[in-house]
């Protein structure tokens, strides 16, 4: 087995930019008007940082002024793939942006998004978040229409199936209507036209989108931190099953499809999303604070202190602190410069490789009993180790709490948690996993405490992952391994 | 309009490489097993270098294991797309690569090929060379069944027709051999599979193919000194609207379109072939003795030495000397270091730039009459830079021999020459071409000699350019430049 | 002036590898020789990368194998300038290493360390952390000597004082000895032979320095926390005015200068050093937990909850809540892929940009009393927008406490803060500053709080920046500024 | 021993670049005022350009806007060092440039040239082209006055010197007379101060240098040809034992050492110095057609055709076949795009790889009895591969025919050729060497002929390679060896 991350990932964010085009009009000194020409570029760009955390092993944008639409995209962080010079390349007024996480470099190159393709003349551009369970399927109609793939990725089906459509339509937004009736599994998509934008959630809603506004125009984004790192003010989430589209500077909302009960990924409030993003509703901080609380009260501990891991455990200790009433305190430093991953690659140092990235402050742990909170355990595959870490440095307890119940099922909605045998809580009963991870005691949330740490959430959740409760019927993973394979595996 | 190069340049060359299998069995040293393994990619990979003539704006290579195909492509010359580490990732036994030029670096990116694509769970790559005439038209099709393009260029037309005729047929020869008849152009193709290449030539014959055997196995390319490259014995020219599969080590041949009036590029012999190669019979370097020759026949010069511009005016201004008994002389160095882009990029220094890639020997052209030799006039841009320095160095007369004729019409075959109103001697008539090159006298290659400086080749030819008989009727350019558009203005 | 930064810049850290050569003795397997080859290279990479927060621009190791000293180094961070080939290539059983801060390009590169350098035979190389006030009288002598300078760097200059020495003593030790009574200022020095390592500390121990042991032998480092990372145990600080001598695994101690009033520097509590580390006996962290809460009690405020600013100021936000009773939270995010310098060259975003590095979490700060806790302010270019930024949220009052006292007096020890006119709290007086930041109040930790918050530290410090009384007496800063020029604007 | 190239490789090319300051007076645009700024650095680099085949490992440029010295260097050719950025950005009036050949990377880049250093106040740049057969002598001398070397460079050696001896004179010019006294070897020096041009060629005149005029004002440089690259006009080779002085307009001469009998290097006319370039009244091109013609009446050759191996034999085959009456023609093709060093490394392709590079014409060589002529034999690495070639491209019989006598000597004064085993002609009789190179006959350019082909040279010339008369005594070779070290085996 390859080197998985211990949380799973999220695949992808997405952005769109749709700025007043009035502004652009006359009489602006040369800088000026060189700001109004990339200010979709940039924003996008910023836009796409904030977004960071959602994948960086791609990134790209289109943008469209108006007649044609550039696309620029590569592997890597934002940063690594933009430079001023590529985003002042990029005048328009209406931008497309992706980041993407993938498994290996190859994939990330061909994999990148935005996808842009031109068909009867007209080009369109793609940006998704999500995944498909019925791609299989789709790719297999396709292909006996002699449609070809390039890539292993859902968007290129996605696209196919648009396109096959809009042969049928009057408009692009009837297209996207009956292309998404066929579309089963999560997705969060944003099309671009040289004169439309077209935002469209799945009807389960697993995974978040929103709109707000700032002084140049509209914003669209997964997650609302991009909202502000554009100086956008939140507007609203988009709804399950909702299509917005955007032209002329007018927005207009259809009902795609008959939004299903709401399956919103818990586990974006868990670990994935920003702590300063709010996701339908419930401020993601907040919710990681309550999971401390409630953790608290399920699963107390006689303890001196209470840490947390960084960065996600962070907010559930200090709730765990503030119910319990133990002292919180700041028990780990992680390594600023993290990120770089070249570390994980020398030889003979993997064992130690841990504490370059995180080290104890002895000085708090030594001699005390310790609550050690973490957002979660997935794949298991280092928490051993900042166990042992905690202990070398003098703590003479260490008591873990888990801020989300055990992680039990595969995700197939956009996540690269595919396959049962990686899970940690699957494979070692509660016994066996105190003594592998070697904590004095181990609590998890409980499930049923789930629904109290998203209290503000105003639609319905997804927990297969701790429930097994899909919300769509899965293919049994056996078959699917047989017939299907894992996404990156396919190096087109 | 932007700075257009003095010379057409060919838009691709492609290889293939088909290994042996038995020379993988058993009892290998690592060392020896390393070299089986990336005898596939090493080989693309010299020979690419030897046609780097023929792109340089991007290349790649597609390696087949046998069971799964691998691509990898950039912008640049293959020197800076490959290293030995990527070579030795691409292990497998059998290979196509392709080189290409390109108008600009984004088009470099995404229209570098080999493509590779899946359709009903087949994996094709393909490298091409040529251009077809009818693209729009068959791009036109595959849109009306829902196809998108994702690229600019023919290849991905190419793929998508035959994917499509593929659904209808029993084998992947059968769905090429139908494509086939639907292509009209030029086009020298290699397509592979992860255990079968075919490789297909116009009916036309318009671009170069040939096939060779080596102690690994066969090799095909578009010009022979690719085979010298990879120490690959000369076997013989793929036939125009031949088909060559080869399959577990078998090669067969098909008679893919019934051939037409052969019509081989007779550029290839003047500009664009490497010296070293022979296609379809005729040695090139010969050929470009032989104009030379038959151009001091023709245009005689009572002067004291013969010079030729450097690279491929030399073996012509050889032939002038031989035959008119006039000394030839070294007259120009070129720096060897020129191919960086970066100088013709400094501002202000635009006019010299030449005498940074172009040096005259003063010595050898003072006070001489001199018969100066290029192989061509196109587009004309710098040559009367060129006679200016020989004026500076001294030379009092200046006689310009053109090993070529006129070239008058634009090449739809392959070429980037597109537009009419880029060519010198269509823009002006033979007294004023004398006063804007400023030259003593002018003389062109004959038409009707033409045939007299290739006489061992075994086809017919194209010399559309010089005399505006296209073998296949062509739009008229200005319909053309309506509706289509030329390939490397359209960003997709 | 420049966009300089918030806080002042440490210009360095420094480790030194030595390992036991037993255990380079036969009847190894091939890994396993190669992991003893490069054990020196490699934990002195993953030493400076625990350094990394003292010195983003420039990164080098020199080892030794016993017969030649080889040296690599670069501009940017530790992962920038080092792959694994390079330090596989470094083999040898010695190392130093060197992170540097410098202010441009040009001056990272060519003042990056080690360096090395070779006189009568002998290579030496030299990694320096510091600064030295009489740097350009020695530069003086040197040059009326005949002496060359390469660089800007103090380190320059020590290397030729001490090759000097050289000429008339019998030992190394020795000729550092006696160039040692001619620094004046601030010096950690690292010198490394092909046999021999010597550490120096200044009298005033201005600078941290200490030396651990692991499994493969000594460790010198500027910080713990270093040692931490390559496993080592702490051994003991350097003391200020002692040179250590480390040959064939001996480790031997002098007294190179009589230890002046101990002067470590306080601000590598309050900001610099990493919280892991323990610094002449005392806890980074710690101090800074107690910093706040000393705040708590001499600086009390009426308020909702407390929260302080990534990342320097969380355990003194923590420690005021502690002590004041008030509610800890977290109330910013910051975003964790800052560090590419892009984002702050984006054109006309430079006002927002502050808000795409740290997003306030809203839910927590809105309708609240914020008591806001940072570090220290120094040049106090952001703090306003800060502040704003939480108004914006919806805190209804901000209180601002800073964890060190006012920073009102130049450093001339080691890290860029050099004029008096770049200090806000020089500047401004404390009603000007509510005013400026814009709070609704404002404290500092008390002048006679420090010792309180470094209750364990061994040796006197340094608090000039704070009090104005320098250790060291300084040339009148405007008679510097006339005679001497910042190091990095010299640019050599 | 390493892979060394066949060819000995010329150490450097220094070219000086001195702008009118008059030109930049007042009234300009804004873009002429940009390349006002520029001029020096831009034709710096074209002249670089120009002159690189003198030096491929590194560049550098360092450029004086009158009141200081800016420098940027690093590894490869000029074109990978500068950019248009860069070069603009090193804005003056005055520059200097230099390119250098080096063993290997690491010592390409610590030893790039110019060095600048400062002392007393002073900025001091220096670019040079030779070897010192005294440096270690005078590297002993500045380190018992406690000097230290960052490089292994002659170029540290003799700035030390110069700055030493400007402790005791008045004027930088008198320093550099009197240390010009103690350097014994090779020297073509440029140095600048920020006002100030200093050039100056040892008294043998062993390396090139002359001085032209463009209408920017003067340019100094290793070769006439990089006159012609930034459109100066040749005005006169500077004199062995010449200093030249330039400033505010003036150029000044002085007499630095009395003139040796001169010893220019013979082996610039034979294959280092382009063939455009003109030195010490001697055109390179002609003296090698001379060498041809010359070789052809000493060594006659029964065959059909003459050809010369690419490039620097083409020029004496012209000459062999024009006195000899035997049919010139052009029998290899080398690939344009070699350079890149990576096709040498691909593994179990060396024996292969010279075909990647050259190839021959075949139709041109078959059942030819062939006269093939290089330059010279130095280390005969490759050259019975290239007969082979031409066996196998079926050359009835091969002619070789070498236009430079035996080099049977190692050369101290700035070529990489530093040991006699090195050498083919020292090792093989005549006999064994026709053998070895596997020809029919083999004949060189008698020595008694050198005077012959290079008549209109104005200095004396040392041939030591040929006769082992060496103009400068020579410590034993031996000796040296045990002493001394081989300059790039010392990395410092």
């Amino acid at each position: 087995m390859r080197d998985y991350p211990e949380k799973p990932r999220d695949e992808c964010g997405v952005v769109g930019i749709i700025c007043n085009t009035d502004a652009a009009k006359g009489g602006l000194s040369a800088e000026e008007q060189a700001r109004i020409n990339t200010r979709a570029s940039v924003s996008a760009y910023h836009a796409l940082y904030a977004l960071q955390h959602r994948g960086q092993n791609s990134a790209g944008i289109a943008v469209s002024n108006g007649s044609v639409i550039r696309n620029v995209k590569g592997a890597g962080l934002a940063p690594d793939v933009f430079t001023m010079k590529t985003l002042s390349e990029l005048s328009g007024y209406m931008a497309i942006g992706h980041v993407r996480y993938a498994g290996h470099k190859t994939a990330a190159e061909i994999n990148a998004q935005p996808f842009l393709i031109e068909t009867m003349g007209e080009q369109i551009a793609l940006a998704f978040n999500g995944a498909l369970v019925n791609s299989e399927q789709l790719r297999r109609v396709i292909e006996h229409r002699g449609g070809i793939f390039q890539t292993a990725s859902d968007a290129e089906v996605i696209l196919n199936t648009i396109v096959y459509e809009r042969l049928h339509t009057r408009t692009l937004e009837d297209a996207v209507l009956r292309a998404a009736k066929q579309f089963q599994g999560a997705f969060s998509i944003l099309l671009m036209t040289k004169s439309k934008m077209i935002a469209l959630r799945d009807p389960f809603g697993f995974r978040p989108l929103c709109v707000g506004r700032n002084v140049d125009g509209l914003v669209i984004a997964s997650e609302s931190c991009a909202l502000d790192a554009v100086e956008a003010s939140f507007g609203r989430d988009i709804r399950p099953g909702e299509m917005v589209v955007v032209e002329a500077g007018r927005l207009s909302s259809y009902q795609a499809s008959i939004p299903e009960r709401g399956a919103l990924c818990a586990f974006e409030f868990i670990y994935m999303a920003r702590p300063d993003s709010v996701i339908d509703g419930q401020p993601v901080e907040t919710s990681r604070n309550l999971a401390g609380r409630y953790l608290a009260k399920s699963s107390p501990a006689d303890a001196d202190i209470v840490i947390g891991v960084p960065d996600s455990g962070m907010s559930a200790a200090l709730g765990y602190a503030q119910e319990s009433g133990i002292p919180y305190a700041i028990g780990f430093i992680k390594n600023r410069y993290i990120g770089r991953t070249f570390i994980q690659d020398t030889q003979g140092m993997r064992e130690s490789s841990l504490k370059i990235k995180l080290n104890v402050l002895k000085p708090v742990v030594d001699g005390k009993r310790v609550v050690m909170v973490d957002d979660s355990i997935v794949r298991g595959t280092t928490i051993h180790r900042v166990v042992r870490l905690l202990r070398e440095a003098g703590a003479t307890e260490v008591h873990m709490r888990v801020a989300s119940p055990k992680y039990e099922h595969p995700c197939y909605f956009g996540t690269d948690v595919l396959t049962r045998d990686q899970l940690m809580a699957t494979r070692y009963n509660a016994e066996e996993l105190v003594r592998r991870i070697d904590v004095d005691s181990l609590g998890f949330l409980r499930q049923e405490d789930l629904p109290n740490v998203m209290p503000d959430l105003k639609v319905g959740w997804c927990d297969a992952c701790f429930t097994g409760e899909y919300p769509i019927p899965i293919v049994a993973e056996k078959e699917r391994n047989k017939n299907g394979r894992q996404k990156d595996e396919r190096i087109v």
